[in-house]
This record gives structure tokens, sequence and C-alpha cells, in this order.
């Protein structure tokens, strides 16, 4: 998975798993990064009972966020060591409830490119031992050529 | 907005405000309901460095959730009192960086449907009291017929 | 591809390819189907100077149209004898021009559904024995019950 | 709508005129431009036997084809004079079937962009002077820096 994809930067893991431990919504979640390879990245996120809907499941929001964070990681494998990646849009649908103990992530490109680059980006319930497809989802990514992937933005006074 | 629909529940707006309140996800991410009638739902979520990427910019996935869940309520404010909603598929694209005090959500049923309703949700950005539109979306909902909406799934054990 | 379903109704491929005969959309663009299977459908474009767009590439909507149909089609070979497809939403992404001798629609359910039934169809042109990925979907068909599948909709007078 | 955009380029509707006649696609589904405005775009197709599904309806693949023009015309008209467009993606969800005597397709630029630019397009349905919304649609396009709009795809010999 993945492994036909020739990184740009040989640095890509160490800049993508930097990237992902300076993301305050990640541990929010209680997410964890579990893979990373050329065009690929896994994505672990427990059950929280804080990140149910009204039935009990996992809100659909926490996959979506978990789907695109797993994507934008995924593409970021691939790009330059002067690029940062943006998420430019995505379409999910929701398979199945949020129901099991955790719930595993799984980006591949699709299509990688200069300024665009397309991810498949899936996600499973894993409940005892047994994988569930949940979401799947395309999102499309643009490498801002140029910007280092720091902070940037001062937040607004309380 | 929304002022064409006529709900087929009286009580409408007590079971979303209700459904709203026992989702800990909305919680968790400090999201208010702040505007219900029926096809048209607003929620509010303020800034907070918890919920951001590494940019500091909120995290799509925040924007997304709310953008769903007020499509969601949207589109259950239409249904009827035996009815329970469930988020079949999105489309969204982001348009600026989350960067602002607070988030606004407004969704607007494009389309009510005896099974699948069409909501259409922005997320607005208020930063100084200028709203920019951060994100656009198309939602699919489909009502569960005979569907209580009270909690029906019991989490896993810890 | 398809192999793990169970069709419900064992005529579905004279049925899917009799439904197929009867759409003069697809002879207008010049497709023909296949392959039918369980979950599964291929329909195939040749390359037609009529139908493209003002670079010389096949015009996105016909690819559109191809991935539309074979994505139909697939949903249909699983649904019940007195079911009939509807296309309620679909996304692609053009990865690639339209360039090539044909144009080649795979569809493969994802996850039927008694309601909805999703589908991933990827198109791919065909050049010099070569294929290349154009566009990839995800759509989201739904099972009209109890609705024959014959023409219902007379044409407006000229 | 679109009043609030400033074109790039002064000849924009000469530019957007010329390339949608350069089209053979909207020729072969007989579209016909009536409106071009910055950040506007509005095409008409008439109801065509030939271009129906297997119950009479437009197909859905001929309503996305006018949708995708539309938006990608849109689009157009606020990019520079060297630039040309390239649909990225584009998300529908099919509202109705396509009954009706005409078909128009509205769309209109939601957020420009010197590289992307996200349109809204719609198509309604007419039916005895009243207009239906066939489909709604949220659409990406890529401005293709210093790229003519000329053909540049010598199509395969048959």
């Amino acid at each position: 998975m993945g492994l036909q994809f020739q990184p740009k930067n040989p640095d890509f893991e160490a800049r993508v798993r930097e990237s992902f431990a300076r993301q305050p919504m990640m541990a929010h979640l209680g997410v964890e990064m579990t893979e990373v390879a050329p065009g690929h990245c896994v994505l672990d996120m427990p059950y929280n009972r804080e990140l149910t809907q009204q039935h009990g499941y996992i809100h659909g929001g926490a996959l979506a966020t978990i789907a695109d964070s797993a994507a934008g990681y995924a593409a970021f494998t691939l790009m330059g060591p002067e690029d940062s990646p943006l998420t430019v849009e995505y379409k999910l649908n929701i398979l199945r409830p949020g129901a099991g103990e955790h719930f595993v992530a799984k980006a591949n490109v699709i299509k990688p490119g200069r300024t665009l680059t397309v991810v498949r980006a899936d996600v499973f319930a894993i409940h005892n031992g047994t994988e569930a497809l949940c979401v799947t989802s395309i999102q499309t990514l643009m490498a801002l050529a140029g910007k280092t992937d720091d902070l940037r933005y001062a937040p607004p006074e309380a």
C-alpha cells in the first residue's frame, strides 16, 4: 500500500509525525498515528463516551476528523520539504454507526500531483478483533508551496 | 429561511433540543444550539486551542462536526414524531482556515423527503463581528422510521 | 470483485441488460455493457469527437455519465425483482483528462443495503492497451420498492 | 448574482462564449449558453428523447454535464487571460427526475481563488413555465496558468 510512491522528502516520516504531534485536536480525541509510509497513513482512535452522538455511537464528526487527518498526512508524505498540506474538500459516506472499541482510519493516495493530491480514506470500527467499514471518503489536498508547517495563527484572546 | 416548510411534528423544537443535549460530542467541542426553525438549525462553537490543527486554526474536523450536526438537526425538524435522523453522506469544501473567535454552522433543508432529506450547511468564522464563509457542504440524511432517538448503543467496557 | 454478494434476483443479469438496452443516452454516447456480476458492472465507451470538450478530450460529463450508469447497474444487480434503482448523489474527482481510444467505467458495490447502496465507480482511459485512472467516484443509490423499471415518463411534445 | 466579482479579463464574455462554441459535447446535447456574467453562467438544454434513461427522464449524466460546464464557465469568467479552467471534482445530488421541456443549469462562484475556485451549480427542470430544482452541486475548478484554452489533444485514429 503506497509502496509505488517515491517520496520527495527523505525525512517524510519524521516531518509527518512531528506535525501530527502539534495537532491539539488529535490529543483532544485521543488519536494515535500507527502507520506512516509513502502515500499512506493510519490513525487509531479509541471509543470514548465524550465523542458520541445521541445514540451512544461515536459521532460522525469524530470519524470524519480522523479520516481528514489521515488523508492529509498520507498526502503530506509525498510533498516536498518546503510544502505544507491543506485540505481542499472531501466527501464521505457513513456506512455503519460508530460502534466498536476503537476506530482505524486508513488513508492511501490515489493520485499525487504537484499542486493537488487525491486520497481515499476509510474508517473501520474494530469490535472483538473484527473490522467493519464505517466511513469511506475521497479527499482532495493542496500542497502550499514554500510554507512551513509551523504555527502561524495567533489565536484570539479569551 | 426554512419558513416554507411545514413540520410534521408540532413539538419539533423540543425534540431537537432534547436530542442535541444528549450529544456528548457537542459538549466536548463546546457547541451551543442557537436557532431552530422548520428546516433550519444554527450551531455556535467558540474558538478553543484544544480543537486546533498544527497551524493554530480550528481543525477542519471540528468544523465538519458542527456542519454535520446542524444539518442533521435541520433535517430532524421536518421528520415525523416516530422518525430519527441518520447522516448518509456529505461533501464539504474548506474555503478558508478556521480563524476567528467563534464558528457558526447554518443548515437549511434544500429538499425534504419521506426517506431522504438534502441539506446545505455552511460554517462561518466570526472575527471582530465579521462573518467569513469557511465551509460549504451538501448533506444527505435519512429518516429512520419508527426509531426513537434514544440511546441504543451500549458502549464497550474500558 | 463483487463475488461476495448474493443477488436477491436470480435473473439479475437479464434484468440489468434489458434496462440498459432501454437507455437512449447510452446509445447516444455509444456505450456498451461488457460485464455484469453481483455488485459489479463494467461499461465501455469509445472515443468520439462529438463527446469532447474544448481541448479535444472526452468531456467530463460523458465520463460522469458512464460512471453513473455503471454504478446504478452495479447496485441494481443486488436489488430485489420488484425494486428499481435511483441515483441519489455522487462525488467524483477527475484525475486525468479523457484521452484515449476508449473509456471503461468499473463499478463495485461497497455496501449494499435494503434502502441505500453505496458504490465505487472508476473510469479508466485505455490508450495503446494501457489503463490510466481518469475518474474516481463514490455514488449512493436508492432502491425504489415496488416500482417496475419500465418507461413511466411521457416526454413533452416537441 | 456574481455582481460582487471583478473579472481580471475584461474580455471574459467573448472568451467564455468562444470556448463554449468549441465544445462538441455541448452541441451533441443541444445546449445553449444563455447568460454570462462575472462569476456566473447559465446553460439551457432542451428535452431530447436521445438523452433519456430507461424511464424516459433526462439521464442524470446529461444534467451533470450541463452543471459541470456551467460551473467551469462561471469559474472561467474570473480567470486571467492566460488561464484555462480545469474541473477538479464535484458532488451532486439528484433531487428530482429530469422531467420537463428544458433544463437550466445556473452556476455561481462561491469562492474565487488564484489556483482554486469553488462554484455552486444547480439544474432546474422547466415544465409549463415552472422551475423545479433537479440537481444541486458543489464544484471545484483549477486555473491552469499560462495555458491557452485551445485544442491540444490529437484524437486517436478511428
